[in-house]
């Protein structure tokens, strides 16, 4: 049975992360029901603002299976009212007998999941493949559940040197082909990608989803961009592609009270320097997601500028959490150092 | 057979690095002598200049057991006579039936170890883990046989920014003590250290290879300072815990041909940036050796200084070919991309 339920985690896992992008801020879980005798007999998903959450989906892909089954999610399953009915309630309602769920909700308004289930005489096991969870698909929800602040990825391509373009301001391309389809699929499940004004100026990005042959993705996040000054008339992100936002600010903490304010949990920060040295020192950044093409230039802006650093013992602390290659590149994940 | 012919390759590559940095301009070959049986019963290395081969030296560790045995070593046996008398014969003389070894040797006047042996009577194959050999301790060697310009690695330590020091100078340190470690053990099996004088004004670096406690190694490299500039009096690097050479000159190629004279071959370029960017743009840097901090700075000086590139598609390019945790740090080995 053991296998059953971490296959069945996985499989809720995966299907978490097939509609992160689509639920803030409802947080992108994914729920799998297993029959009596442990077979899959339901998956489902959180379904956008308004919609239905992921056990009442699977609950309705399984029917009368899930009687006496086990309902496996990501998260814990919520008790309260929001715009929907509790999900307790109808998994109770479904006679589930068991409920096997990764992480507990650390919002005190849906809390209370596991107490209401174990009342009604449902058996609930908790932590199963929490750790992936809390690193996956729910990582940006559980941040913005505890801290009420909008999580932030700031991602940069640089080459070994840590430039991020050439002398003369040219950028295109820095990463290979296979970073950049990479950082394509993450924009499409974020919620708002978030720019300085100077990187519109030097290089009038789009700032939107593309598939790998150029044409704009189905889904697109919100487009942020952060500078006092005007955008240029025709720039790229202001054409009809998505939706954009220009907060005339320099203050990260403005930016994040002006997303979260919205609805917005999950944030690319694209930067550039300017603006991404601004979030590092506010410690704004939750994670550095880089891309190292293996290239020199020695000349050119390099990834990072100020953020309030003059000697070596002061400097920003991460801790290296992946190191993958994309293609040709080095992709390196790290987060914030709290020690 | 072949499960041991591996093994005793293995053997023969780790008798071939722990003799790195005591051998040049010779080769640090390593040699395994297998009896009949395909029993290890001799291993050798070479010694420093004028001493034995490690064919020599595995034989004699062997003695009457190597008669219709198998020498394994990881570069093909000498056929001439320089400071000692050649391999080959060595071989012959003790009876020894088959020999494989792992890459050929690309020095005309060494080379035909191959056809003296078979014409011998002796079996001789190649190739085996000749990959390994090549891109391990005989690297340095291979290159300069085959370009006649010793081998450099350009090792840094960096943070994710690409800064090697704070905005008021300070870099100690940038990088994890098990970063230090490494490269201590590394500058122990080199020839030569190459710095800029910044580097020397900046950061009175000694440039010697201390064990773990501080205390300097038994084996130290050769120092070399370039810079046209004097040296203050009272440098570290003018000590007299190792030989140290001041080359005044600002010209890569004149760095190498004064060390490539010396029979130095295998070079560590240890920075700064302005030295770094001249060797890079003078296509003089035969690996990347990255240790990269997961610390941010958003100031100071970037690993790599001008190196004659204005535009992104004229950036040097190189090809990862490792990348591995250390400590906390990644460090990532890069050697130029031809194509
Ligand atoms: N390879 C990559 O991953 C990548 C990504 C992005 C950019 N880039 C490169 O980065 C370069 C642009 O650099 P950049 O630093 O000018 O871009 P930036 O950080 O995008 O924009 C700087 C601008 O942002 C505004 N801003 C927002 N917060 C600020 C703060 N706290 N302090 C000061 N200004 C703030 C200011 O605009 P106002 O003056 O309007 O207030 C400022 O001029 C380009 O060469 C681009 O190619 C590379
Ligand atoms: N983290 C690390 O891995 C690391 C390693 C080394 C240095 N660093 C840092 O790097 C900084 C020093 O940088 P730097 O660039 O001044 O150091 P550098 O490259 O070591 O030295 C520069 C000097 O080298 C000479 N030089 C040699 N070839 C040259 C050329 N082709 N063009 C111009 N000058 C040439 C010049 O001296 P003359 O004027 O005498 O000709 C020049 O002033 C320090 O902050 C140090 O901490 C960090």
């Amino acid at each position: 049975m053991d296998d059953k339920l971490t296959a069945a985690m996985r499989a809720a896992i995966a299907g978490s992360d097939a509609v992160r992008g689509t639920t803030s801020p409802n947080p992108p879980v994914g729920c799998v029901i297993l029959d009596a005798d442990g077979n899959q007999v339901g998956v489902g998903a959180t379904q956008p603002p308004g919609g239905s959450h992921a056990e009442v989906m699977a609950l309705v892909d399984a029917g009368t299976k899930a009687r006496g089954g086990t309902a496996v999610v990501t998260l814990e399953p919520c008790a309260h009212h929001g715009r929907t009915p509790p999900c307790t309630r109808a998994l109770i309602a479904a006679g589930v007998k068991t409920v096997v769920f990764a992480v507990a909700d650390p919002n005190p308004a849906a809390a209370g999941g596991r107490t209401v289930l174990t009342e009604a005489g449902v058996t609930v096991e908790s932590g199963l493949l929490a750790d992936e969870v809390e690193r996956g698909p729910l990582r940006a929800w559980l941040h913005y559940a505890r801290t009420g602040r909008p999580h932030v990825t700031w991602k940069y391509a640089a080459t070994l040197d840590g430039r991020v373009a050439a002398a003369d301001g040219t950028s295109r391309w820095i990463s290979s082909p296979a970073s950049r389809a990479q950082v394509h699929d993450l924009r499409r499940r974020i919620d708002a990608i978030v720019a300085g004004r100077g990187t519109i100026l030097a290089d009038d990005s789009a700032l939107t989803a593309r598939d790998a042959d150029g044409t704009t993705a189905d889904r697109q996040p919100l487009r942020v961009v952060v500078g006092t000054g005007d955008l240029p008339e025709g720039a790229r992100v202001l054409d009809d592609a998505a939706e954009t936002l220009h907060l005339r600010t320099r203050e990260p903490s403005e930016v994040l009270a002006a997303l979260g304010e919205r609805g917005v949990v999950d944030v690319l920060l694209e930067g550039g320097p300017t603006l991404a040295g601004a979030f590092v020192q506010a410690g704004a950044v939750d994670r550095v997601l880089a891309y190292v093409a293996p290239t020199l230039l020695g000349d050119g802006p390099v990834a990072l500028g100020a953020s309030g650093v003059s000697t070596i013992t002061g400097a920003h602390r991460f801790r290296v959490e992946g190191v993958t290659m994309c293609g040709p590149d080095v992709r390196i994940s790290a987060v914030p150092d709290r020690n």
